[in-house]
């Protein structure tokens, strides 16, 4: 039988095929990520200054010749290839208040120039490419087209002005962007198969791997991406997609590794080194970070969502360069002054999940460092000395900057994603809460709680409550529960710590829950009106299918068309007069039994081909949607038309008696578009996507009009 | 608003007491697991001997104050405390033929005495305590519904022969059983809540969060649990459920590391300290590897089957308890003569996963022990010794009997999952592999291949290809993926080795599927005729619902009822004289318009109370499917009967040019057991959940009547 081989060649081709392109865009979203963060480190240190020999290289390359890689002050730490912005003008001291006024004017000046460069990049070529796009991800793979919003140009855009604005030092992060851009290679590489080109359920199939390759390669967590494309981005998630996306996540983060821009040896970003225990008493801090987590989740929601619905409702929106430009020149002043600000905030992040080492630079790592040597690891045995003592209100103050800025930020139009600067703010609060414990337990190591804490040399990590905080203000923002604690996981390497971070992720959720709504994705979905219908919320309502179709009682009877008594002029009427996408063909308005749906641009289309290419079809012309058509030609009746190729055999019917419950279910799991009410096998009316959404939005009390479809 | 405020707390206190029974599930799932290792150790080294001072502790913890816990030959390492049975008869020296013979006998004795008892009160108190579970599990989830399956004397006696069959040595493993176990925990506490207990949909999730909790402790692995129990054993996962069944998987991996029975402070079970790198040109040995696991699948897979259908259709399952006995003695029989079969497969597994160490007794770690210290690591540095000669063919026949027995005990009517067994013979194969590889290494360190390996001091690792080779032969035989590399890294501790194990599932499962059909659990789903619509499975054909709807052509039309003329006695002579589950209501049999369903057990209740309780009901009585009943009693008419209640408005339906995919997909998503196929709105057939399954199974070329649904 040639024929089942000619089949399983071609199957088999389909399925090495699908896998080649995950791969491809494994690499792709690999190599991207890559360029990114070389890019946006070197433009980020550009603001400070230049590495005199080799102006490529950015402050760490170029420092590395005096192995002196740790992060910190950058001022504290003498690097003679490295060349300052005030030697310029012939400055030589840093504690020179001209030499800081340079700086400062350059570290805002480049800013701004960098800023302005990313928001006119993004308005001339590639509007898509702007925020985070993961409410838009999610939104399309719930079944929503948008044209352009994968394309080449957002791609390459979204690439370039991610390197300007984290360079530019806004608020900002690239791991929701580099999901976005995954996206777009998997789109691009997807149309290399026409059966995934073609077919939308395919590319979805794809795009949901191509974003757990974005959620990899942005934490070095391919694991985690994938329980990230699973619990929050995907719609649909088919097991065989589960497959190919770890595959796709993998692989991304294996071609980022050896592209190598964290510049250590380990897959991870913010790898910690340290696996001290962890106490039972601590999970009450623990917990109170979850609380914190929260209630800055719920709060930082609200802000950000009232002040994108006030870029829409008012004038705010129409500058949108100004609104850039005046951002970056806020984020640069009160940046700089800061040591802790000044940081790139991965570099901040990073600083604040490790432990403090003999040589640590930065301010909250200055201990009366009378160091104890115990198991292979140097600790600190004693008190805070003046460095910590400022960090208590250098740290808060960048805190609450970061989490203003954010505010602000994530809405401009360039891209931006919130998880990095959600983490620096968990990360100040967790290390500020940790130093406390610490020094509490420094100073009354006799108390009770703390019995048994000492005998392993170490009692407080104050890293790990950096990770906890990060944690639960990430789970108080996005709402994600076990990819986060995997992530988290992931990206600390912190297999210890699981319990901690998932207290404090739990309790985070529940709290904001609570008080709050929705995740910031859903509140921007909302808030943008995208025609998405939240497949984890139940509905738990008793109404009836016949409750929400139209037409409501008091309407006008359900527009149709007869599958053999119309004209080829009515149906032309109603294409013209009504603005229906789906129109019932029905036996007989007599018995209004069902034979079908026609899809208004199939009909436009097909009575206009006919119009032009079938000799006879005059508006008289009687229109057939059945399988017999009468072949008899009595002289002056004209020409019939047969549509039956453009009729859907098979719609999706409901009796009006379903319960709503079951019918958001069938819109949710089989991705239908509209489906079709009947009663006793006469046609009834007709429920769309739109009539759900707007059925859910009212019995939340929510006024359909105003955020919804407008 | 008094009412709100009550259905919030109603609310709360649903979502409260669904967390309290998910952490009452987690929590005795843990305890099982627990107690049933514990009891398994000290039974299985029952069969060798007793402890002097205290006959209730183990052989390791029996000889602990010896400080030598290491794995071997347990009659190399000399414990006093430990009373050998030959000692029961005066014989001091182990070499001594008497004394072997004895502990031979004892050991066999012991087996056959343990597992008669096991297979006994399996079938004296809980038939359904047999075998994995897993099918089962898996097909009840799907929507089918099996009493007693998770009932409390399955979870008892399931508990108590897993501890047996464990302690008697055979050719099986904790796993499957774990999960068994763990739902049943998880059917008992959904009890508590009513909202659970009376709603199949809302226990299911419960059960699916129960089976992450039964892997997370079977391996001590919480992600990978929930990740097994998505991707293996739910068939409807909503993003509510991840977070509980992590929730749930995490509680009983901490009881269960509380209980402690793996005697280390790791959560892990097979933990392995190093971390030293792998090489680029190990791929080849590790796709090699894969390959094999994919061919011991398709192998073992066909081997299993085939006897277990020999047992259904033979003589064979007529003598359960023979069968058991005759197995076990093979198995003591066989195991005891080679230092590897003998010992407890865990602890096998276990030894072939870790580095040699230089005091390692096992056979396979006799190297020439020039042992060098590199990065606080010893590494024998050299060539083979008799040991370790003489296990290369102690190995291979320990892994050859290891499948073969594990092929005749894998359906056996008591309690066994195959992981450990299936595992084991990857293992055995992989570090022959390694060992293979290493001492190629030491003996030709110059080939080109090996440039830099020995640059960190230690090339080949053969415990990491022990690691790889048993995730290629589980690949194989249960055709994981995802799951299966997450619970391997976190089984093993070693996130630096998730390429390698990624590798060998990917290639295995490749190989499998290209030879095979099924995995070993849906093999034995189709083997028992079990309902299950595989949800993976995509359906790839273009046949319509009119080719696969009863009534066939060539059939009598189909049985249906109308709603107002049908009476009592044509009902019920309906009910007697066919068998279907679902009869459809209709308008009247001339417009064969449908009005809704009703099922035969409620149609048979509602006739009988009827006839019961109501007055005036008859055989001639008129029964009415409609919101009007004709009040009006003429006399000589008999009273009317009103079956509105018990008939479903909203059966889903479908036209009878739907593709077959689409109604697939129908099936599986909406987890319908019946859909009706209409056509220009008249009732034309049926198709049931069976239907369906005939039709996948006729497509697939395979016999319908043999194999399914007998």
């Amino acid at each position: 039988s040639s024929r089942s081989i000619w089949g399983r060649l071609k199957g088999s081709f389909y399925a090495v095929s699908a896998w080649v392109v995950v791969l491809l865009v494994g690499i792709f979203a690999g190599a991207f990520a890559g360029i990114i963060d070389i890019g946006a480190t070197w433009l980020s240190d550009i603001k400070l200054g230049v590495c005199k020999d080799a102006f490529w290289l950015n402050w760490e390359q170029c420092c590395w010749v005096q192995n002196n890689t740790q992060f910190g002050n950058e001022d504290d730490i003498q690097c003679l290839t490295w060349f300052q912005w005030y030697e310029l003008f012939g400055l030589q001291d840093p504690q020179d208040w001209r030499a800081y006024l340079v700086s400062y004017l350059m570290f805002v000046g480049a800013a701004l120039l960098m800023s302005a460069l990313a928001v006119l990049l993004v308005l001339a070529f590639a509007p898509y490419a702007c925020g985070s796009g993961i409410p838009e991800i999610k939104t399309i793979l719930s079944g929503f087209i948008m044209r352009g919003f994968f394309g080449k140009w957002t791609l390459l855009i979204k690439s370039i002005t991610m390197i300007l604005v984290v360079g530019a030092g806004l608020s900002l992060g690239k791991e929701g962007p580099l999901v976005h851009v995954a996206c777009c290679c998997g789109n691009l590489f997807a149309h290399l198969i026409p059966k995934y080109g073609k077919n939308e359920a395919k590319k979805r199939e794809m795009l949901s791997a191509a974003s757990a390759a974005g959620v990899s390669v942005a934490f070095g967590a391919p694991i985690g991406g994938v329980l990230f494309s699973l619990e929050e981005i995907s719609y649909y998630f088919p097991l065989k997609t589960l497959w190919r996306s770890f595959f796709c996540a993998m692989i991304a983060a294996f071609v980022l590794q050896a592209i190598n821009p964290f510049g250590n040896d380990h897959a991870v970003k913010f790898y910690v080194e340290y696996n001290t225990p962890w106490y039972f008493f601590e999970i009450v801090p623990f917990i109170l970070l979850g609380i914190f987590g929260g209630l800055y989740g719920v709060v930082f929601n609200r802000l950000n969502l009232k002040w994108c619905q006030l870029r829409i409702t008012s004038k705010l929106g129409k500058y949108p360069i100004t609104e850039v430009l005046l951002v970056a020149l806020a984020t640069a002043l009160l940046s700089y002054p800061n040591p802790y600000s000044r940081l790139n905030t991965s570099q901040l992040i990073a600083a604040l999940f490790r432990e403090c080492g003999p040589q640590d630079a930065i301010g909250f790592c200055d201990y009366n460092r009378t160091y104890t040597r115990t198991d292979q690891h140097w600790y600190p045995s004693a008190e805070a000395q003046p460095g910590l003592i400022a960090a208590m209100w250098q740290l808060p103050l960048a805190m609450i900057l970061q989490g203003i800025l954010t505010v602000f930020t994530f809405g401009l139009k360039v891209p931006a994603g919130l998880f990095i600067p959600t983490m620096a703010v968990g990360a100040i609060g967790g290390r500020l809460m940790g130093i406390a414990m610490e020094q509490l337990a420094i100073e009354h190591p006799d108390l009770l709680i703390f019995t048994g804490c000492f005998d392993s040399g170490k009692c407080i990590t104050p890293g790990l409550y950096a990770m906890v905080g990060a944690a639960a203000t990430l789970g108080g923002v996005t709402r994600m529960t076990i990819s986060l604690v995997v992530i988290m996981f992931e990206l600390t390497g912190g297999l210890t710590y699981i319990v901690p971070l998932m207290i404090a992720c739990m309790v985070s959720k529940w709290v904001a829950d609570a008080f709050g709504r929705d995740g910031i994705y859903d509140g921007h979905i909302h808030l943008n009106g995208y025609p998405f219908l939240d497949g984890k919320q139940e509905f738990m309502r008793t109404t009836l299918a016949y409750d929400v179709m139209s037409p409501r009682r008091t309407d006008p009877p359900l527009l149709t068309i007869t599958m053999d008594t119309s004209t080829v002029e009515e149906l032309e009427n109603l294409t013209t007069e009504t603005r229906f996408n789906t129109y019932p063909v029905i036996v007989s308005k007599d018995s209004q039994r069902l034979v079908g749906v026609v899809y208004r641009k199939e009909l436009i289309h097909a009575l206009k081909q006919a119009r032009k290419n079938q000799t006879g079809i005059v508006s008289q012309s009687k229109v057939y949607f059945t399988r017999k058509v009468p072949k008899f030609q009595v002289p002056g009746i004209p020409q019939h038309l047969s549509l039956l190729s453009i009729l859907d055999g098979s719609p999706v019917t409901i009796t009006d008696q379903t319960p709503m419950s079951t019918v958001v279910d069938m819109f949710k799991k089989l991705g239908i578009r509209t489906c079709l009410v009947t009663h006793n096998g006469r046609l009834l009316g007709i429920i769309s996507k739109k009539d759900v959404l707007r059925h859910i939005a009212e019995l939340d009390h929510q006024d359909p009009g105003s955020t919804f479809f407008h």
